[in-house]
């Protein structure tokens, strides 16, 4: 008799972490999911998955349970989105900072193997060479979001230098595709959903942006895998769009031709970067790419949502 | 009737930001004290300076009034130790990261000019460049007193890069001299004034370590101003030492001849940077260089130890 691979995945009821459970459980393993259902939603939950219904914030002893006898831990649970006017940011940084720290404590004292993390590109803030490589000079933070990553990636690599586990982190490009519930393409397709004939656009337009599609996300994390020591891999598109761009594809996706009223600033919003593009390689040199294209993944989130027109309806607290 | 620029120094009772208090009062400044007397003391504090007794992560309005009409605020508090094994190092990484955004949005809401933060080459983590400039590639943190100074920065760079105030960061090498209460030279010298024939020393002696003078310190504090934006400067010696060589200067300086045990690892404690070397061309292209060599900052270092002895008695809890 056989036994099942145990994973566990701290936000494996959110949008990339449930798209990955199942990717885990079609792979057979026994995957278990740690969510507190702040932005993760149970109709996305594999029913397969055994659920831990926990705040890695709280102070609790079940997290060393859970993990223990996990060979990885994915953790991707997180405040996905501390943008830099929040009025309580402190909160914010505290949980993606301390709520990683708690996992690398529970994992280093469970023995677990390697912990993958979902870090992101916002980590480079408004980087100075593009496409951005891992190796990018020492970043000047934009965002605390960025700040927030940056902290729990550098919590891990403390784990992994003093030989506790590996970690792999991947710094993402901004992830679409089935079950997305955040971001520009829910925002324009919310609006024109309500009213075809108008759209509003933060910033000027001009902003490049990079993005992935959450099956090759998903793709990465389960095969960039068995780092030694700290490993990092960028992961995104080879390429980038304008929103312009973006907009264009929307439009057309819907069917719809709004009067579009594009705002005058450079960055979409306070901390937003206007350049966000990754060079991938080292990605490729180890097997992975990206095979969706960026238009691709806009129209298929835009169909994505057009099906499950509920998403819209929900309440983006998080802005 | 001219008005006095008023200034602000958090942990201006420590040993740095009592050296840098002296120094701005000595030019004619105003200057405004903020400590909580964790490890800051009394009777370090300059007469001539205001004192504020507060804990930057109490919750309190006071803050803001005391920054109020600053043009400058010196941010040096911190919990100057974070190793890795420590107990409590959730508060720890709270204290650091938390009283650094206080002390942002208290300027911020106060319109102060510019914060000068005192960081650390710790944030280079195991850097693959040696000297190491600002501009090194994205570090792999090895500490958490690395990552909550990292991520301190990064809640300052977020301010300047969305406009509200400037920054000037200067990245440390360890710091010796007038007042030193912590590190390598005091144990050693504790150890050697209790039994002048016996040194054990952590790690294998072979760790490549920079330093530099307090008074080398505060000069560049003072001088190197007036960042446009988010600006980060090295500070530090031009060339290095091996922890042997320390030995050798302190035991000298002592007139001891102690039996050395060295341990056998390379890094002296957990996350603990074997080699820290800094490139300090900016500052020295912006007029700075550190005048006092290593080994005479050591002995000096040794000398107001053993004029001041009851610093060895001085237990530090940050072990």
């Amino acid at each position: 008799m056989s036994q099942l691979e145990k994973v566990v995945v701290t936000g494996g009821a959110g949008f990339i972490g449930s798209n990955l459970v199942d990717a885990l459980i079609e792979q057979g393993k026994e995957v278990h999911v740690i969510d507190n259902f702040s932005t993760g939603r149970r109709e996305f939950l594999n029913p397969k998955a055994e659920l831990h219904e926990l705040d890695l914030c709280d102070e609790s002893e079940t997290l060393g349970a859970i993990v223990n006898g996990a060979d990885s831990v994915y953790h991707l649970a997180a405040n996905a989105d501390v943008r830099f006017g929040m009025t309580d940011i402190k909160r914010d940084i505290n949980q993606n900072v301390i709520a990683t720290l708690r996992v690398a404590q529970a994992c280093a004292e469970n023995t677990v193997k390697e912990v993958i993390f979902s870090s992101t590109g916002a980590v480079y803030g408004d980087a100075v060479q593009h496409p951005t490589p891992e190796t990018a000079q020492f970043p000047i933070q934009t965002s605390l979001y960025g700040v927030s990553k940056t902290a729990a990636e550098g919590v891990l690599s403390t784990f992994a230098a003093n030989g506790l586990f590996h970690v792999c982190a991947f710094r993402f490009v901004s992830v679409l595709g089935h079950r997305y519930m955040h971001g520009h393409v829910i925002d324009f397709v919310r609006q024109l959903h309500q009213d075809p004939s108008a759209l509003t656009v933060l910033g000027d337009g001009s902003q490049r942006k990079s993005y992935m599609d959450v099956k090759d996300c998903v793709r990465a994390l389960v095969t960039l895998r068995g780092a030694q020591g700290f490993e990092v891999f960028n992961l995104g598109a080879d390429d980038y769009c304008t929103v312009r761009d973006s907009v264009a594809w929307i439009t057309q996706a819907m069917g719809v031709e709004p009067k579009i009223s594009y705002g005058i600033e450079k960055r979409g919003w306070v901390g937003d970067n206007p350049f966000t593009w990754l060079d991938v390689s080292k990605a490729k040199n180890h097997g992975w790419v990206a095979e969706k294209s960026i238009s691709h993944s806009v129209q298929g989130t835009v169909s994505w949502l057009l099906e499950n027109t509920w998403a819209l309806a929900v309440q983006d607290f998080r802005k």
